[in-house]
């Protein structure tokens, strides 16, 4: 196992985390997407550049790795039995690893024990700057992040930050990381913020878009085997009325029959670049033999992992806001404070759900069972299908053994939505490869609205209603403000 | 009718074109595509920014326009009785009005009565001169295009040459033009183009996707009511085992049935992009009640139309390199000057075609025809398939009538692509609102070989073979040369 060799003194890990004690935010660094720091291999070994507190130092630490990398330990949820002892890749890449999902990924893998590098532009945390958000807990910086992780468990993360959409940066964070497996959730991943005016909707496909055919081509360019491990979206298929597949679906016409891309039919910019994404890695397995696997993913819930709720200073994010929140999560939110249910519509609007914990069992899962050269390999990612009415029910009866008294509220659909609608999905592929699901029980349930009460002196209810909607969205530029 | 008011006197229309004296392309201005020129309404009336040759100054032509607009004068093809008495747009919006599609169908709108403005980068232009390539027929600058046929005519093509990428252009364009109709074939439209290398990729994607996203921003916030006619591509299909249908397929399973987007398997980064494309249109059509035509054309093969031939000045462009080159057009060029046609592959590979008379014509009858506030329609534009074999035969044995020698080899197939596939794709619907196709007759094959004949002095037979693979291309910059 790689060794910290801190070539400055700044940082004394053996003393352990710093107990949480300041505010979220306002100490974490945020870069314009611009702005990238380069990681170089010298003699010395692989070098993380870590920008010093005062904006104008750069603190180098250098890891050594052995040449022949260790083998990672035994992997968790007996992945290794179901998988029928298919190869697992020992350097994984998460590309995104500041976020909700992606830090959560990074801290498993390295915990079972992969090579983890994170790639972030940490623009994610600008987006809560520019909007006035603020996520429910306090997150501790990446830098702060991973040396608790390295002071708890001894572990490395090695970190790039940078923006994918740089292929100068990408580039050489492949040649010195060299990944085996690359987890991409580095995306603008919520559909109200691409529905907020033009300029928000035209950011999020070039960057979404962008930088996954830049990581498509830095695979190609530097590492041929890698597979691809791309988070995508049960939006991307929407709401048809017929059965949804996990990807492709069997088609007999005009008594001829073929085996074709699902169908996808997206409701927002957002969605819509998770379609173009997956058309572009469809196209480059095909044409280049690029491996990869399109995890669409349902919306997620919870936030803590064994390894996140190990210390404080390791606490994921939790959104609520009208913006960057998602249903269940949010409803959680508003019971705590006592804020009505925001039911939008109808509240027929039925989805895949899936917890925290399944997210990166499933991204483990799929690492550890590659994709062929050549395969473009789509699982749906989610364990569960509720309505919003259905999630909302399940709330208020948790909220009242917990003696909160939980009102619902139906307010007028900011999207353009079928909110009455047939839905089955399909989930069975990760199933079948292992994945055992935490479903959404009355104790979970009970566990997050604590959760939620615990901070809830941290909400701001002027970030609940929905402030973004789908038909009034202009060309000018728009700040959403609380 | 407006008439042109020049503010100089640099400018005599009376005296008709020049002959056509000069080679192509050594005169014209292009500018790269972040240069823009707006343009603004002023007490005068539109103004049409003219960059002078001196690249220091600006001519400055005002048309006046009658507040009520004329009525554009009886259409071609009979549409008017085919299309029910469908309400018809007067004024045209031609994104990419300097291109091969694009000028002609700008000139036959003009041609037929509506209100014509062209829209363009000239950006085609530098990558001829980028990637060393040069149209079979000499061309004209924009500038002596539009003068020569408003000198033949009367009729005034208004041109805002700028970038649809650039919304404040594009803006502009709108506010001061004030289209009823937009058509637009503004992208970047080449399949080996899209392959050269990854900025090219890139490039592609990031120009067709992120410019129709503005076009679509455009529509909403200052015409609301214009008509959305989008140039896709039937390469956007594959070639699925099944029958291809125009837009949707009706798909039953497991019992239940929906009408869906018919899925696509796009097979570059170029036929993605208009995959791409036609998933976001369909969006705001849903979202926002965009009213839009997808026109899927096929291989359009030929040059002159009725209104291109009626001076030299007016030449349409003609590709025949390994670039922008298609198929038939090629083939024509390689037996005029003696080069063995160059089959890819077994040449098994079936498309859709159609004469560029028939492109001006569909994109006539869709604008008279426009579709309904939130309706997303797609035609499939093409009037007949052919294997690339089938089109090797028919080149050689027109040649042959003519007394050339046509030879034909197979070259290793630089795309990846099936050569030999089930190919049946519907094209009813043009048909029913009054399509009267030119087939492909012994006639025009001979007459376009004459052509190809003509000009075989201009041919660089360095351009001819292909230079770019799918398999092979890199993360590298690539300048493809002779």
């Amino acid at each position: 196992m790689a060794h910290l060799l801190s070539t400055s003194c700044s940082l004394n890990f053996s003393s352990g985390c710093r107990p949480y004690t300041k505010p979220l935010i306002q100490d974490s660094l945020v870069f314009p997407t611009s702005l990238t720091f380069q990681t170089s291999k010298t003699p010395f070994g692989r070098l993380l550049l870590h920008r010093g507190r005062s904006q104008s130092t750069c603190t180098v630490h250098a890891t050594t790795l052995s040449p022949s990398r260790e083998a990672p330990k035994e992997p968790s949820h007996g992945i290794n039995e179901s998988s029928g002892g298919a190869s697992k890749s020992q350097r994984v890449m998460v590309i995104g690893g500041d976020g909700y999902c992606g830090w959560a990924t990074a801290l498993h893998l390295s915990k079972v024990g992969y090579e983890v590098a994170i790639v972030d532009s940490l623009v994610r945390r600008l987006f809560d700057h520019q909007l006035g958000l603020d996520s429910l807990t306090p997150i501790s910086s990446i830098h702060d992040r991973i040396r608790c992780w390295k002071s708890l468990t001894g572990k490395s993360i090695e970190l790039y930050i940078g923006d994918v959409c740089d292929f100068e940066f990408l580039s050489e964070a492949f040649k010195s990381f060299e990944p085996d497996s690359v987890v991409h959730f580095g995306e603008q991943r919520s559909a109200p913020y691409s529905m907020i005016d033009r300029s928000r909707a035209v950011f999020t496909q070039q960057n979404n878009v962008m930088g996954t055919l830049n990581v498509l081509f830095a695979i190609k360019e530097y590492r041929e085997e890698c597979h691809l491990v791309k988070l995508g979206t049960m939006g991307e298929y929407g709401t048809p009325n017929i059965d949804i597949e996990e990807g492709y679906i069997t088609i007999t016409h005009n008594g001829r029959t073929d085996t074709l891309p699902y169908p996808k039919q997206a409701s927002s910019f957002y969605h819509l670049s998770k379609v173009h994404d997956s058309n572009n890695i469809a196209f480059t397995c095909k044409a280049w033999g690029i491996r990869a696997t399109d995890l669409n993913q349902g919306v997620v819930y919870g936030v803590r992992t064994d390894e996140t709720e190990m210390h404080e200073e390791l606490c994921n994010r939790f959104d609520y806001d009208g913006v960057f929140g998602t249903a269940l999560n949010r409803f959680c939110v508003q019971a705590a404070v006592g804020h009505p249910l925001t039911v939008y519509g109808k509240g027929g609007q039925t989805r895949g759900y899936l917890d925290i914990r399944d997210t990166v069992q499933c991204v483990e899962i799929a690492i550890a069972n590659p994709a062929k050269a050549g395969e473009f390999r789509v699982f749906n990612q989610f364990t569960e299908q509720f309505s919003v009415n259905e999630l909302a029910a399940l709330v208020t009866k948790a909220g009242e053994k917990l003696g909160l008294d939980v009102q619902t509220t139906s307010v007028p659909n900011p999207r353009v939505e079928a909110e009455e609608h047939y839905y089955n999905a399909k989930h069975t592929k990760l199933i079948e490869l292992g994945l055992k699901p935490h479903l959404l029980s009355d104790s979970l349930l009970d566990s997050l609205l604590n959760f939620t009460i615990k901070y809830k002196d941290r909400v701001d209810t002027k970030q609940i209603m929905p402030s973004v909607s789908w038909r009034k969205m202009g060309a000018k530029p728009r700040t959403v403000t609380a």
